[in-house]
């Protein structure tokens, strides 16, 4: 997806979304993957009035204002991951995803847990990164599921956003043996308060980097999905990219702006990697494995 | 390194390494990386006499038959890492590696945890893969240490061939602030008895992937080399390369027999990606992280 302004009308956003359904659905797409966030512009880039924070908070999936994107996709037997700002009826807010089934069914959610950013605003910058603030962590680990039928009942991991930097996060969906992991991003394509010497080239790279490896280490397919270029002067990289259990991509994005990218999913190549040099039962040594679970930051041998 | 047939004699072996280590110290190397099992054929690939297995171990190291590499090593005041065959006093048999100082003292040393292959021989098979026949798993875990004081003292972590494709074992690393990943292979090129479809490109691109990823997502330099090419008939792969820790190829071997690559390495680059994206302390959730240690193998959901 490409860039959703501040301003822009969430009704506008929506029409977009549908219109990208439909011609993934006639390029015979049976899963879409939206973006983290993707019915709103990334609104923890700004410090805002409780009120517009909570604007941008969905208080129950589905509910009147996405309806039509489900109305859609159900006509069309389409199924399709979605990143949102959950608001729950206990009053908490996460950052999450679903992925629907193709008969409008929810089969999966997912609650970020790696938020990156802060809590506190940094002093005087124009951009700020504040999911630690807006979002609690996701308390729901990492849950796999199967998706659809008629998708031949693949184990499916989710992740949003940041989450895919992390190796922890795509094993523990590795370990319940996930043949398609799916995840949509919104990643700076530089410091936006000038900064960073990281550019857009560099960032994009990371992100396709990571999602090559953790696909081919886990023997998954995934598919990674940018909401891209210009949201009010803050730039977001593009780099959606569809990845097989080699690691290889095989479909990737080539603009900013709302553009579908279609491939065939075959899921017999995950077998090679489950069955040969990623049997875990085989090979994973988990005695050796325990700073991992026992610390949370690094400590340097003196 | 190339290639080390079965009926090479080891002094010729070292000459090689020698050597290899002369044109590196001209070059300006202070630490040379050598491969896996470096001083012989990759032995585990045949079914062999109890005789001849224990010729390719080291009783201790240094030992009379690699001494010469350890003086000169001295003489040039160049390190160096080095896989071997480790044969304890106790009667057990590791796939091992060192790092020595440049004055000649061993820094550090690891066993090889993640050994791939077999106990039992393939029936019928030209070529084996016997690890898990010839040696232990590794018992000292992922232990990193302090490189020498010329270095900067870099915190360093070696690991040996497969045990590179595993994010366990890097993440136990960079849990420790490793700046500096030192690892050797002996990687197949191809199923010599026939009978996969990965080719050398694939294999190739699957070593330099893992390298790259894990060196990211841990902020750290990464030094991965391989003994390369045609060992009795049995192809392996080449693609030695110096990694930084963006997860960029700074350098890489473009052939598959002995060739010396060099890199600078600046250990400050380490430290934006430890400050901010991969600030473990601040973003890591290790209470999700459970089945990392909690389970050994696969479990799919129903």
């Amino acid at each position: 997806m490409g860039p959703t302004q501040r301003a822009e009308p969430r009704e506008t956003t929506l029409a977009r979304m549908i219109a990208l359904l439909e011609e993934a659905a006639a390029k015979g797409a049976q899963l879409v993957v939206f973006p983290e966030l993707a019915f709103t512009t990334f609104f923890p880039r700004w410090l805002l009035s409780g009120e517009e924070v909570e604007s941008y908070f969905e208080p129950a999936m589905p509910n009147p204002q996405v309806q039509p994107l489900f109305d859609r996709a159900k006509e069309l037997g389409v199924g399709f991951y979605v990143g949102y700002a959950e608001l729950t009826p206990e009053g908490q807010h996460f950052n999450s995803a679903i992925t629907v089934g193709p008969d409008g069914i929810i089969l999966g959610k997912y609650r970020k847990v790696h938020l990156p950013g802060s809590v506190e605003p940094r002093e005087g910058a124009r951009f700020q990164q504040l999911e630690k603030r807006y979002f609690e962590y996701g308390d729901l680990g990492f849950p796999a599921f199967r998706g659809a039928e008629s998708w031949h009942r693949p184990v499916m991991g989710m992740l949003v956003c940041n989450d895919r930097r992390w190796p922890e996060a795509w094993r523990v969906y590795g370990l319940q043996d996930v043949e398609l992991m799916v995840m949509g991003y919104n990643s700076a394509a530089y410091d936006p308060n000038g900064g960073s010497t990281e550019n857009e080239s560099i960032r994009t790279f990371h992100s396709t980097l990571a999602a090559q490896a953790n696909a081919y280490m886990n023997a998954t397919w995934a598919v990674s999905v940018a909401k891209a270029g210009n949201e009010d002067g803050s730039g977001l990289i593009g780099g959606s990219c569809i990845v097989d259990p080699n690691g290889v991509v095989v479909a990737e994005a080539k603009s900013l702006a709302d553009e579908v990218v279609v491939a065939e999913i075959d899921l017999d190549a995950c077998r090679q990697g489950k069955e040969k040099m990623f049997h875990f039962a085989s090979h994973r040594r988990p005695e050796h494995y325990r700073r991992i679970v026992d610390q949370v930051g690094a400590q340097a041998p003196a």
